[in-house]
């Protein structure tokens, strides 16, 4: 991997782009694991940890957790490690937890109501779910753990007036690139995608987290079946 | 990263790990995504593609590309491309996607529900969703989508008649340690684990899936908030 952190602008990248890559994206993901890591320590009341500790804790090198946590500064003190509560904040300042970015859901089925609940129900979740939205009829007016539902075809009317920063699709794949194509003229440029639809092949200038549970799922499915596999070769 | 390819043992790592470690944990994790990129191509009457359309359409490089299906024998031929019904069914065939594994759901909330649905609705899905479990008395009992749903003071009961091959985790995390301390006595080793609880790191010998939707919503969390500051420093 080039180190892009020591030189900032090569290629074609704009300064922009190179500017937001100077973290590479695995120390990015790895962030969220310290933050979540970090409040478990404060619930157990631990207040100081060393690197080593922390990488017991959390299936990563001491090494790797010194690097990560350098790339965004430093927060460890030789000898002491690091300061539990401190360094929660640090990372919870670095991710921005407590700007409660404005986010509207799109497909109210089980898995945009497990989204919503887990949303509503925890107190810093970094986003703020503002409205809802669901083409099926019997949902359209109805209100979901507080969060009102409403047509799709309100999405441009409702984007113009509230510019919400994300939106959550949870709805079929089949339907995502039309809903999208609303999001992204009204100015959405951030979006969780539980759908297989590829946003940012479409738009490049947007940002996706994709959770795609399908491949998760034949991941795991995978390593069964060359497990299985090896099992009927050593017989 | 080293090339454990070409020296399948070295260190202490046992044959097994080291011959599971053959194919890089990146590339298993690329191969749903080419499954799901074919199955489109199929869906859209596509019989052959060259790595570099393929490319296009994934968001990945023709080298990697290469590369990766190299990993498990290269299926494309020069000059012609890749078979997409062939490639799509090979690639199938190394996930085991026509396995059928048996699996059982742990929660049946909102986000049990969702997956139970999302395997019930799928006819090829590589798992087959056996029974489900939930400590809410209203559910025990009750039959969801064709699934039943047991009491999990049965868990231990039922695994040691069904022997189900993995377990979908669905509950809260703090419910995960005990219900993964019976299934791991039962005999379960393989877990998709949408918990926050660390499988792993207390039974090295299992193999996991771990869906951290916060996590992932943190991620984009922070782009966000990279770019915000982005924005206030240069006004």
């Amino acid at each position: 991997m080039s180190n892009s952190r020591s030189n900032p602008v090569e290629g074609s990248e704009t300064a922009k782009t190179a500017k937001k890559r100077t973290v590479s994206l695995s120390v990015v993901r790895r962030m969220p694991r310290y933050y979540r890591y970090l409040n478990n320590l404060l619930e157990g009341d631990i207040t100081r940890i060393s690197s080593r500790e922390l990488a017991r804790r959390t299936g990563l090198t001491a090494s790797q957790i010194r690097q990560d946590l350098n790339c965004f500064g430093g927060f460890g003190q030789q000898g002491y490690g690091y300061d539990v509560d401190k360094l929660y904040h640090e990372i919870g300042n670095i991710i921005g937890v407590e700007k409660s970015y404005d986010a509207i859901l799109i497909g109210c089925g089980n898995l945009g109501r497990a989204v919503a609940i887990h949303l509503l129900s925890q107190p810093s979740a970094a986003f703020r779910l503002r409205a809802a939205f669901d083409r099926n009829p019997m949902l359209i007016g109805a209100n979901i753990y507080g969060l009102q539902v409403f047509d799709p075809e309100e999405l441009a009317e409702y984007c113009a007036e509230y510019a919400p920063k994300a939106a959550f699709l949870c709805l079929p794949t089949e339907n995502a690139k039309s809903v999208v194509d609303v999001l992204y003229a009204s100015g959405v440029r951030y979006y969780w995608n539980f759908t297989h639809y590829d946003i940012s092949l479409e738009h490049p200038d947007t940002t996706v987290e994709n959770v795609h549970l399908t491949d998760s799922l034949l991941t795991l499915c995978y390593h069964i079946t060359v497990e299985e596999n090896q099992g009927s070769d050593n017989t």
